[in-house]
């Protein structure tokens, strides 16, 4: 395929539509959760659902990060591939064949020196893990159980239901009971602080019954992973959680830059942008040659961040309807360069190939590099 | 990557999520309209920018299909390059870099004896195509005018500017003027037949207007192409339309079977199918392995094929939540298989690089062939 840009190219020569990073405001976010989780003692752990990029990864690492999260074997597989060693299945993984890659992949990491670490939630899990890691040395896989504490998606209810899930673990010599999967994805984009910090009241408090019917039970230490953008700072201040797993603060996005912030939070800078040009022009209307197959909508249409005074209207899979957002505003011409937010980062970039790395800012920068979305399409 | 299954497989052995094709059932829709277009004495150039394969494609044109639709110069390229030799980018381009690849594409068809034609909707469009056909053999590329028939989105308003464009157009002989582009979006899944026939009585006079304009100064003959799975009868009823650009007959989706038919008409039965198991179970729900990383949403969640009596959640980017649909109906067992009807097929294919072509059925069949996704994410 075309290649979108190349290194020393203008901001004006990336071809379109192209998902553009600006690599400064990125840097940013990367140095301020670093920073954050590093001040506070905590190991952070950001999802690379999000970017599922191996040089991102890598570079999330080189800032401190014990290694990253992914959802699906294959993520993991792609990441692995391309040089990142520390991978957190945060997922149930059950199917057999699929049990047999996620053996191989911890073998494989394991002999590099990495680690694999994966999420169960039924005793068919642990024994199918089990029966695919036969004969493998003593504590190849960390495990950790992955409890329900609001989503109502995966995990065991909070409490004693974990003991049993934890016995049968200990059963088998090549898991570790390494702790618990507590991430609460219904909450992170609840617009009012107060109505964040109720849910992850329930959330502390089915972590802590969970933690203490295990310690009761002589199981542990146990490390409590968890935590997104919307809310990293509750699961940070409430003592429970050890490891945060926020991935979208590095490109945030339109969804969570509609979240209402405490008194003095700022939030993370948008580095993730849709390069958009129009390619139609009506009296009231500019067409850009953004859809649906370039941005993901299901948490929102795309913001426009410039030029200003535009509306963003879904046009369907290849086109954006782009209206005045007052009465006889201004319209971009044709050809006029589009930038748009996305609504949600990770669809966003699972339908891209490449990210292009712009350094110097949208206006005035230069493409950098392109980075490649290692695992775009890693569904299995 | 992993492969998701290999020809002969057992339907069992196919990875999931992963996008199935019912191949008989994707031959009899292929057949169906194919010979509804036969029938009547009309072209057939379906949308591949559902599909994105120039197998598909191929098989399009050899059952009658004039050639194919796309929405992207990077999409004819990708199915140039898979030997799919007529196309027609019904969309406007007008970005100089684009066009340069838009002019080269047109001469490699035409050496292959294949042709290409595109949309316009401007005069900077047209002089655009001009310039990167410049020194282009004498009707190089056919065009067409795009109108506005009630979409509000591309297109000039039907009537008499056209003319001016059309003679934009004659002053420059590598451009022949094939005819006009009249495609209603928005008619497609008004779900009363009613609906959609008043929508297209107003697409229908803004045809006639445009091509009487077109016609009393000259111009001609015009081929008028468009029509969707949603309204193609209409469109072939009117006698305006010589040409269907349907597309998602071939697969079908939630969507389009949502649409109300007039008495007697029978809708294009589902050929597409993602494949997904359940790998977390609760008391109340099975969470299973497809999200809308897998199926787009935009267009409504999936529904259920089977196992019958159950309702699709939105998990997030990664899970599907499902749920008895009466009180006290039976879940599936965890690993058990989940067959879904993607909401809108055309993103959803996007999202994936193989369609696993199945014979002989979901239930009992075997995997006969993968086909490749060519021109997925190919937006430029």
């Amino acid at each position: 395929m075309n290649p979108l840009a190349r290194p020393g190219d203008r901001i004006a020569a990336i071809d379109t539509p192209a998902l553009v990073l600006d690599l400064d405001a990125m840097e940013r976010n990367l140095a301020r959760l670093a920073g954050f989780a590093r001040e506070r003692g905590l190991r952070l752990r950001p999802h690379a659902k999000m970017h599922k990029s191996a040089e991102l990864a890598r570079l999330q690492m080189a800032h401190g990060a014990v290694g990253v999260c992914v959802q699906k074997t294959a993520e993991a597989e792609a990441l692995a591939a391309g040089g990142v060693d520390n991978i957190y299945i945060s997922n149930e993984v059950t199917a057999r064949p699929k049990l047999a890659r996620v053996a191989a992949l911890a073998q494989r990491l394991a002999q590099a020196g990495g680690r694999l670490a994966i999420a169960v939630d039924s005793a068919e899990g642990v024994s199918g893990l089990a029966q695919a890691l036969a004969g493998a040395p003593a504590g190849s896989i960390d495990v950790f159980i992955e409890i329900d504490v609001g989503q109502a998606r995966c995990g065991l209810p909070p409490g004693d239901a974990a003991v049993a899930l934890a016995r049968d673990i200990a059963r088998h010599p090549a898991l570790h009971l390494a702790g618990l999967q507590a991430y609460h994805g219904g909450a992170q984009h609840r617009r009012a602080p107060a109505e964040r910090e109720a849910a992850l009241a329930l959330a502390c408090d089915a972590v802590r019954r969970t933690r203490d019917a295990l310690l009761a039970q002589g199981f542990g230490p146990l490390l409590v992973t968890g935590a997104g953008t919307g809310t990293f700072e509750l699961e940070a201040a409430s003592g429970l959680w050890g490891e945060l797993q926020a991935g979208s603060y590095l490109f945030m996005d339109a969804d969570y830059a509609a979240n209402q912030l405490p008194p003095g939070q700022t939030p993370f800078e948008h580095a993730l942008f849709v390069k958009s040009q129009v390619m139609s022009r009506s009296a009231d209307r500019a067409i850009c040659d953004a859809g649906h197959k370039t941005h993901a909508i299901e948490s929102g249409l795309p913001t426009v961040w410039s030029p200003p005074g535009l509306v963003f209207g879904n046009g369907g899979d290849e086109h954006g309807v782009l209206r005045a957002a007052t009465p006889g505003g201004t319209l971009p011409a044709l050809d006029d360069t589009v930038w748009l937010i996305p609504g949600h980062c990770d669809p966003t970039v699972n339908l891209h190939d490449w990210l292009v790395g712009v350094r110097g800012g949208l206006q005035h920068g230069t493409v950098e590099r392109l980075i490649r979305v290692d695992a775009r399409g890693a569904l299995t």
